[in-house]
Order: C-alpha cells, then structure tokens, then sequence
C-alpha cells in the first residue's frame, strides 16, 4: 500500500479503515515506472527523458559560466571580490529567469514533456520529486523567485556596474528572499523526512539537492553581512553629517 | 467520503479503487465535531474552547495596544512617523515572539489543548485551518518568523531608539521577511482553492484571514519603500564624499 496513503488514512480515519483500505490498494499496487522518490508515487503521464544527465549539466554549467565570462569582462573596474558578487547576481538572474521561470510556466506539464527545460527538471527532481509532482510550497516558492529575484539580480548587476546608490539594497533584497527561500525549501522537506529523494544517494541527494541548493544558503549569507555592514557605514556618515548641521547651525 | 481522501485516491489510483474505498468510507465517516474547514477535516483530539471569541480578541488587542502605548511614550524624541513605525516593530515582537512563538512550540498538541494561546489559535483556526492540523508550510514559515522576525522586531525597537546605524538595515531585512512570509501564505492558500476557512465569511474569512494578513502585506511593504529611501540617500552621500576625497588627492 502507498505509504503516504496509508499515513493519510491513519490521519484521517484511524486504524480500522487503514487496514481495509489497505486490503485494497495493495492489490492494485504496480511497480513504479519512473525514477522519482518516494517509489510509489504514481505520475501517470511521465515519459523518459531522451537527453542524458550529461548532457543537461553541460547546459547548466556552461550557459552559466558564459554568464560568469561576460560579467566579469565588463566588470572589470570593480575590485575581484564585487566583480564576482556581480558574476553572482548575473548567474542568478539566468538561473531565477529561466531555468526556475520554465519550472513555474510549465510544472503542470513537465511529466510528460520532452523539450529541453522540462527534462531538465525532470532530471533534477530525482533529487527532489516536489518538482515533478508541482507540490504546492514549491511552485510558490519558485513563482516567488522566478518573477521577482531574477530580474532584480540583473538590475541588481546593472546598479553595480552604473554605481546606484541603490545597489546594496537591492544585493540585501535579492539575498534575503533567496536566504529566506533556500530556508523554507530544506525546512518543508526535513520535516517531510526527506522522501522526496533517495535519502543519501551521492549524485542526486547530496549534489542536486544538498550541495546545490546549500549555495543559496552561504552565499546569500555573505551577502547580506556584505550589504549591512557597507549601508550601516554609509548610514553612519550620513548621521554624523546630520549632527555636524545641527552643531554648526 | 472525504473529498480531499476522494481527489488523493483519484490522482493516485484512478477511478475504480476510488469507487471502492467509497463504499468503505461512506460508512465510517462522521459528522464533524469541530468548526473549522474543510468539514470533513477529522481532528479526533480536538476540544472545544471554553473562551470566548471576545475574551481571546480582547487579549490580543489590549496586550498588543500596552506594547504599542509604551513604545510611543519612549520614543517621545522621534517624528511622528518614525514614531508609529517603531510602535508597529514593538507590537511585530510581540506577536511574533509570544503568539507565534506560542504555535511553533505547541502546533502538535493546539487541537486538544485549553491553554489561552492553544484557545486563541483554535479561534484563528476558525479562519484558516492549516494553524489546527500542523500544515507543513504553516509550521516552517512560522517558525521562521518566531525565531527570527520576532526577536529582530524588538531590536529594531532598540536601534531606533538608540540611532543604531544599522536600524534600517534591521527594518529592511524584518519587512522583506514578512511581505515574503505573508504572500507565500495567501499564495499557498490561494492555490489549494481556500479550502481552509468559510470562504467569503465576515468575521473567519475576511477579518482573521484576510485582513490580519494584509496587514503584513502593506505596512512592510510601506517600510521597505521607506528603507530603500534612506539607506539610498546615505550611499549617495557616501559614494559623494569618496568622489571628493579622490579628486582632492
């Protein structure tokens, strides 16, 4: 029997009709056809994806690393650790508004579709099956992220590189919400006990899901550090401005 | 039958094992003993209150006017919107730290428990059920906003009163964590079709749901627009001043 049925039915209906319920399912269970934790889950219109793994994160990482390239050529004047903050935001912006945008038009669709993007979330959610089942939590989280964190890391790149007194605001903003994100993505999935994947698989636990959502905790982090410390000096200044006024009037 | 039991077994097993869980469940389902939604939610450990609805809402709004009195009269030296919105972070922590503070602690024991805060979460409930049955997203972003957004809205407080530079920092960072905090639960709601309250209901529905939560819809978004300004004007006035002092070298 499914066991997140039979969790469901426990909730609901206590033991008795579990146990009935159970009777029945069990003879209907058929083996799964697709490569999503937890292994019952049943996706019915799920094809096969035709592109390899390979394949998938040579896109990912080489269209991001061109991303990278770009900006750290016209970043050029700023210093190495704020050229690569930018190189972040530029990344993030790609990542925000297109891959986690196609996830928020298409995750409805995305079992049973074969272009590019859908089988790169399919490739992904053997890491978290969340994506591929649209669980409610995460297409927020993702609609969330895709309309409002990508085109605000871009502009988030164009005020560093036009040096707008806004920058750092926006840097505390973006890195907050994606903070704030990450958080709540690995809080919902401990306390679902973290069956959505296969709990210590190497590539697709720790890498897919651990490691690569884990950059959205630490560098946001130094992030936000970066931007309280640079706009409480600058409030600083501008406080003692105000009270060298008043001392002089 | 349960109609969410109903929707799960369709997705889950198709048409014909529905039908004959069906049968099972029609005969064991009971008439709910509870007043929140959806009715057919089954909650077997909930006790009625015995507080009244206006007991709980006098609680709530005289301790919380006390917290907003109290800071008004200490930051007497500030403008008065200055003044409102250090009031606003002073009645923030206490109704994150307390009454949230309160749910994160105790969401697993809330139906059955007669404890004031477990009596006053009952009556929220009335409004949105995820608080009655430890809905996962609920209980995360709660708790999120006990440990953090509580603690930091009284530091706020502080860092008013006390001209921190960092005080717009901190009233940036609590605001964009609440509007981010509230929108992803009118938006998880939103999208399971608000089957959690009476849909349309003046007092459950309107006022506890809508109108409590939009509060921390439009306020944070008034002092992110507010933050953005001032800490805008001083990395103007900071980037000014470096200008100046490389063109006197």
């Amino acid at each position: 029997m499914l066991p997140s049925l039979q969790t469901f039915l426990q909730k609901q209906c206590g033991w008795s009709i579990t146990l009935l319920a159970s009777l029945i399912m069990d003879a209907s269970s058929a083996k799964a056809t697709h490569p999503f934790w937890p292994r019952d889950l049943v996706i019915p219109s799920y094809v096969d994806n035709n592109r390899s793994m390979s394949e998938i994160l040579v896109f990912l990482f080489s269209v991001s690393g061109a991303f990278l390239l770009v900006t750290w050529l016209i970043a050029g004047r700023l210093g190495t650790w704020r050229r690569l903050a930018v190189c972040w935001f530029a990344v993030c912006g790609f990542i925000h508004s297109v891959i986690e945008g196609w996830f928020c038009l298409y995750y409805d669709i995305l079992p049973g579709d074969q272009s590019f993007l859908s089988q790169l979330w399919k490739e992904y959610s053997k890491g978290d099956s969340r994506y591929v089942i649209a669980d409610n939590f995460t297409v927020c989280m993702e609609t969330v992220t895709a309309a409002f964190w990508g085109p605000f890391s871009f502009w988030t790149v164009y005020s560093f590189l036009a040096t707008k007194s806004y920058r750092f605001v926006l840097q505390l903003i973006i890195s907050l919400g994606q903070l704030y994100g990450a958080v709540l993505y690995f809080f919902t999935e401990h306390r679902d006990g973290y069956v959505h994947s296969e709990f210590g698989h190497p590539i697709y636990f720790w890498f897919y899901f651990i490691f690569m959502n884990f950059l959205w905790i630490v560098i946001p982090l130094v992030l936000i550090v970066d931007a309280w410390r640079q706009l409480s000096a600058a409030q600083s200044l501008s406080d003692s401005s105000k009270t060298q006024k008043v001392k002089r009037k």
